[in-house]
């Protein structure tokens, strides 16, 4: 069973009557729901799973888990479908886990600046909750994503580079095994020497080893102060190479974000901003009143002596509104440039000081090649994404894109650096991992995959073939 | 072979007769260094290794490791010997492998704020060399200990409340497993989603799933303005409950360590500090001078109102020292104030909102019990360790230690703390552990041992039995 080669399309009689018996309508197997959730935001066509559940709570989790393990059929946990990597295709047919309406916020602990939260939860929900008590959830990958999803796929972010990604924010899960047991990893406390990581396992697992079903969070205090600004630079490597000095000199900021000039006039059209269509970083700074202006001030200094200008400062709640959703709305905005277009997303990360040459190359690359794109980067962390907009009707196109992105891929490695971020390997970078980590460590993967899911339920055919 | 019932003490002739030839004078079977090696800082008895090993390089412990994997002989990674857990005990008898001969700083990226390092080097060893190139290594457990063994440990210690604990620093690891292959996890990017969290999995692996032979960490900017500064309370409530609002408004505090009046008394003696004997906070703050300044302006207000007294600020790096190294010998200092003691420490850490009430109970029932005690704490995470010192002559204080222990960890646990905060599992917490992530996450743990070392070479009998 381990190395399935059909995909299970029709669940077996006995599986989905126990099923039917137990969830009711909480298990649907009309095709509309079965297309929604047999895709993500990739650009992979669909493949649906053989039914949907609409998970409820954790009893229902493991009793669904409990059943495809005993049937040796797949199990996909479903959260935003928002992936940029295939993740949630049902490649090899079987059940999609949707926990999207486990939405309860379990408890917010101020005082030690905890929250534990429900798997389907999103980031925009915790959020809106938590200003209330003066404290926010800074990881922020622009869509509103589960924080179950965002789990698994280790995402991160524009808030990153002073707050860490989700494995540094996750204290602790909830997680049901493939075998259908819940289990508890880490806890409340900060830090913790207790055994295995399990905790860091699930983190990035991308479903593959269990289902994540409750997650305990560090959230932060609401920041005395915050400052957001944008200048523009007369090329991506004044920008990069400013990013790169804020970074080195240890200045706390809190965003960092880079903008090409083709993702600008993707935005000013979307938006109406009236943005100057040149390499901008976007950045934010919070703290103290007096430190966020010492730490404006540094970087307006900083960033004058690579040529930036046309600094604007947004210290109101509307104005700092105004720019992060321009920039979250890059990626729509970019797509709507080309009517019909699909994106090809790639998400390397390099060293800081690699990143100029990172970008300039990948530039020149696509620029020869004569595709359509855009880059946005989470230049702080060394973290870029460069959008290649593809004609899905021109295989030609999307084999170019696919020539590029390797080619970005190899020269991240080369540098030092990791073929994603933050978008996860899913289906489609399964090779580039192997580049990256090479087999021995694969192989570590695969046995670790093996002894946790031995009949390969969980999200089979992602990161790594078996 | 997994359920080793008696240990090898002395080993197989064709196994003892390939490592000679390979190693030569790297190996040894003399009792001072068998000794030496079966013991570390914690109060068990020796339980010495049938050889120890001297290596050199990666490929000394492939070779090593394959040896010993083909004979199903024990091996037990050593660095400098400062496991406080008896993580380097032979229990089951084998090798110690030695890698404090592996003292190698192979790169320092200054531009990229990483450093990569052979796992013998120690971390004043590697704060020295950064210290020319503006960098610092935060990392700080009290010991000179070896990064190897630091992350074996997930160790923390005095600056993890503002950088993290190894968890948060080690971007990557070269790994050799316990088959004697040779794997990278990671690598210099900040962040990665890049499949299962490999470094995670073995930093707190304390040696039972293969040996670290070098570590990419990340490393800091030494800050442009630091400040120490001590201050005493009327009691430890009121010490704990200032750090806790330290945290709760998010000043970004480097160090935050409480010294109890029993701690102080002995580093007094030790020292010659003439401090206060009062419970005590020791601080430090990082940043800009304007940052700097504001911070302790904030602490010092705060402390006020708990009743802080003695406001003493240390700004040259000399003064910092004195107060720092009196810090780093209370252990040391407290075992002299009863000649001939054993210290038995424990390692709670718990929600800093029940940081008081834990510390309050703890003393309530040493006092109780009638045992020597002191405590020392890194508050701001909250973490504490509390040390009775026994005569280990008298079976009857051990037995007082261990029961105090025990309810100690059983209340941190209901109050959703942790059985160690950064000592790590060892010989002695095993029964902790399953309390503290239950049989279903312990037997996941021993799935994933299973899976990477079968024979149960790695480390036997720490952390879980098999």
């Amino acid at each position: 069973m381990l190395n399935r080669t059909e995909a299970i399309t029709t669940l077996p009689s006995s599986l989905l009557s126990a099923l039917q018996t137990r969830l009711g309508e909480r298990l649907t197997l009309a095709l509309a729901h079965r297309q929604q959730h047999g895709r993500d935001e990739s650009p992979f066509d669909v493949a649906p799973p053989a039914a949907v559940v609409f998970a409820e709570s954790s009893e229902d989790i493991a009793f669904v888990l409990a059943q495809a393990h005993a049937h040796h059929v797949p199990v996909i946990p479903f959260g935003a479908g928002t992936s940029l990597e295939g993740h949630l295709l049902a490649v090899q047919g079987g059940i999609s886990l949707d926990v999207s309406r486990m939405k309860q916020i379990l408890a917010v602990n101020a005082q030690d600046l905890t929250v534990t939260v429900q798997a389907g939860v999103t980031r925009h929900q915790l959020n809106a909750e938590l200003r209330h008590a003066g404290l926010f959830f800074p990881i922020d990958p622009g869509a509103d994503a589960t924080l179950g999803g965002m789990a698994a796929t280790r995402a991160s972010g524009t808030n990153a580079v002073r707050y860490g990604t989700m494995r540094e924010n996750v204290l602790g899960l909830k997680v049901v095994t493939a075998q259908g047991e819940s289990i508890q990893t880490g806890s409340r406390a900060r830090k913790s020497s207790a055994g295995y990581d399990l905790t860091r396992l699930f983190v990035g697992s991308e479903g593959t080893l269990g289902v994540i079903t409750e997650l305990t969070l560090r959230v932060y205090p609401l920041p005395e102060a915050v400052s957001a600004a944008v200048c523009f630079f007369p090329s991506i490597d004044a920008a990069v190479q400013t990013a790169m000095q804020i970074i080195q000199l240890g200045v706390p900021i809190a965003r960092c974000e880079l903008l090409d000039a083709h993702a600008i006039r993707a935005v000013n059209a979307h938006d109406k901003l009236g943005l100057r269509e040149a390499p901008m970083l976007l950045m934010e700074f919070h703290g103290s009143a007096a430190s966020v202006a010492e730490q404006a001030q540094t970087v307006q200094a900083l960033a004058r002596e690579w040529g930036a200008q046309d600094f604007d400062w947004a210290t109101t709640p509307e104005a700092r509104s105004r720019l992060w959703a321009a920039r979250h709305h890059a990626y729509l905005s970019a797509l709507q440039t080309r009517p019909g277009c699909r994106c090809v997303t790639t998400d390397i990360c390099v060293p800081i000081s690699r990143l100029a040459e990172s970008i300039n190359e990948s530039v020149r690359e696509v620029e020869a090649a004569g595709l359509l794109f855009f880059i946005v980067g989470h230049v702080g962390d060394g973290n870029f994404h460069m959008g290649y907009l593809i004609d899905p009707a021109q295989p030609a196109e999307r084999e170019t894109a696919e020539r590029l992105s390797h080619q970005m891929v190899a020269r991240a490695l080369r540098l030092g650096g990791t073929c994603t971020g933050e978008h996860g390997i899913g289906l489609h970078k399964q090779g580039f991992l192997i580049e990256e980590a090479g087999e021995g460590a694969v192989a570590m993967m695969r046995s670790l995959k093996r002894a946790l899911d031995p009949h390969n339920i969980m999200n089979p055919g992602k990161i790594f073939s078996l």
